[in-house]
């Protein structure tokens, strides 16, 4: 059975393929720049040919639609034609309070997708979008809905309860919901197998730490505290978003003249990394502080302050852990992210291997050292397959 | 030396009388509700008298007018008139990021208390018009202003620095400033000399839980972190602020229809425990969850979970800790949240008696046991006066 996987954002559209019976990765692709002068397709398959190329699509459906031709094409696809895909899995980021896994796309679910976009107006939306755009693109072919907000709705009462008054909290569903939760599950999974353990047996803490970055307590399989909350917006600190401010830091900047409008983009969009040292993106981030940029040494330093906090604090939640898990791009790939942030965790019996932490070894920590620290690259997208393989054939 | 310390609220003044010379408290009262129908005073005095009655005041200056009044009452009182008063210590919240110490108060001072409204607009408008009232009823006595902030501006740029715009952060002074300062200050000093150390080389953390919270990490006498922001209004839950709640919840409000006033009542004044439970006030939480109240047991586990995640947080940022001190009215007090948070700390070898706890003893963890856990009535008033008569003096 062929399941897509449908990821599409803002302004780019990541797609998957995959033979769900094995498992099997049969081509993946990314459209970035949706909608602009510069619009590009990058595709590899399992038989390792690339692709990348420009290409024209002014909205989500022309950009799957180019999907579909590149996943067809003559010399570098993987499928003769489009009746081979049996299901698509979307990625949708908020599903409010009601959702607690992946489910079968339907009129009420469509609804509940649409009544959370001023949650995640800006992942909601084009989530959307895209389940609208396969619609038209595959009227017959069963799609489900992986929220990132599903796992974490085990959460229990005392970790996603806001201190604001309950009776305004209740009627508009303010609380921590979290997102990334695809993510944390399968890297919970993922360590639980690695460490050769149940993981209902485990004290898990898993830093997913991309553009967007969030990190989850999971206590044996259930998460017991994470970092984002109605929105994307709390917790660490990220590519473009602030993460945890005073929430009068909103009130000041209103009385300084910014409207609501600017306050929100710049707390999203022009905070985090870029709003402290110029680039969202942590290597641009290293290349300025090897070139002496005081500015950019503030934004890692700020950046890898806030993670050890949150690593204290859910070590506290869950009196004590098993195992740190980094993932996503800074999470996989940045050593000195991963050695500051140890280099603080000593007083729990972290000890980095800085060799396997260089060489980003699926184990850093010392041999025997406990709790053990893994850098495991996140699959959100083969989680969604397997979520949807599930719904489909149960 | 006689100084007099004057804490000036919006609705409450309260004054200590001190022999400074030997540390000595010759009365201390406390005026309530000024400017309301039902203005009352207690006062009590090194004798062990003790005083309490109705009276009318509209402003700081009756109030500070009838407490002088206590002071020189030929039954209760303990000075023969004003003129034995040589120093006034105030307290004020906010003295912004050019305000590390206690300083006498000049016209500039008094400008940058002004300059400082905005920041905490609950706080230093009730203060200065404390100094002013000391002004016109004390002309020609020098007098000292002791900031909440001061001894915050120790800690370091990765603390302080919120990761929004740079430069709109610097051009309008946006930073962690942090409160409580004087009474962090005062049990850290004690502490050490309860556990036989030097300051200098002890990591402790010191949460102090009043009506207003906040806790504070201080590595060798220097603050490491603190949990208040830019105003009171960040980190733990309190009697009536919210603490920590994603920054896009103000937002959220502000589009269901909430003026950003409201807001930021509703966030001062009518959250935290007040918001979730009905009571600012942790006796009637515990009365109420005896009762049976499911809403009053949330507040507390909210309540106690956000000061574990804090706990655990700054015990990363030490890299492990020698001591966690609790003061304040809730932090002295109430054993069963000191009880709550210890149980969660243990992986850090943290080990309650609980003879000693239900005591409110000055130790309270378990003989030998590391960390340590105390318990310290903060004295911010004799901070104050210690602080008054070292500025007079030297």
């Amino acid at each position: 059975m062929k399941i897509l996987v449908v990821n599409a954002g803002s302004s780019s559209v990541k797609f998957n393929l995959y033979e769900s019976s094995g498992e099997k990765l049969l081509a993946k692709g990314l459209i970035e720049r949706i909608n602009a002068p510069d619009t590009r397709m990058k595709y590899s398959n399992h038989r390792g040919q690339k692709m990348e190329k420009d290409i024209t699509a002014n909205s989500s459906e022309a950009a799957i639609s180019e999907a579909c031709l590149a996943l067809m094409d003559k010399k570098t696809g993987v499928i003769g034609n489009l009746t081979e895909i049996e299901g698509i899995g979307h990625r949708v980021v908020h599903g409010g309070a009601t959702i607690s896994g992946a489910v079968r796309i339907s009129p009420a679910i469509k609804q509940v997708i649409l009544d959370c976009f001023s949650l995640a107006p800006l992942h909601n939306p084009p989530n959307y979008e895209g389940i609208e755009a396969c619609e038209h693109l595959f009227p017959n072919v069963p799609m489900v809905a992986a929220f990132d907000t599903a796992f974490h709705q085990t959460m229990p009462s005392s970790a996603y309860t806001y201190a604001i008054p309950h009776d305004i909290a209740d009627k508009n569903q303010i609380r921590r919901y979290g997102f990334h939760g695809t993510s944390h599950q399968f890297v919970s999974v993922a360590a639980a197998g690695i460490l050769g353990r149940d993981l209902d047996t485990l004290k898990l803490i898993t830093a997913h730490l991309g553009n967007g970055c969030s990190i989850t307590a999971v206590n044996c399989g259930k998460v017991a505290d994470t970092s984002m909350g109605l929105t994307p917006l709390e917790g660490l600190v990220m590519g473009t978003r602030c993460g945890d401010i005073d929430p009068a830091v909103v009130i000041f900047l209103r009385r300084l003249g910014y409207s609501l409008e600017e306050v929100d983009r710049m707390l999203n969009k022009e905070s985090g990394l870029r709003g402290l040292a110029g680039s969202n993106d942590m290597r641009d981030i290293l290349k300025a502080i090897a070139n002496g940029s005081t500015a950019a040494k503030l934004a890692l330093d700020v950046f890898t302050h806030r993670l050890v906090k949150y690593i204290g604090a859910y070590a506290a939640v869950l009196n004590g852990f098993d195992a740190l898990i980094f993932t996503a791009g800074v999470g996989e790939n940045v050593p000195v992210v991963r050695a500051m942030v140890c280099a603080q965790l000593t007083y729990l019996g972290v000890h980095l291997d800085p060799a396997l932490n260089k060489a980003n070894a699926l184990t850093i920590s010392q041999k025997g050292a406990m709790p053990a620290v893994l850098v495991i690259p996140t699959k959100e997208e083969l989680m969604i397959a397997r979520e949807t393989l599930r719904i489909l054939t149960t």
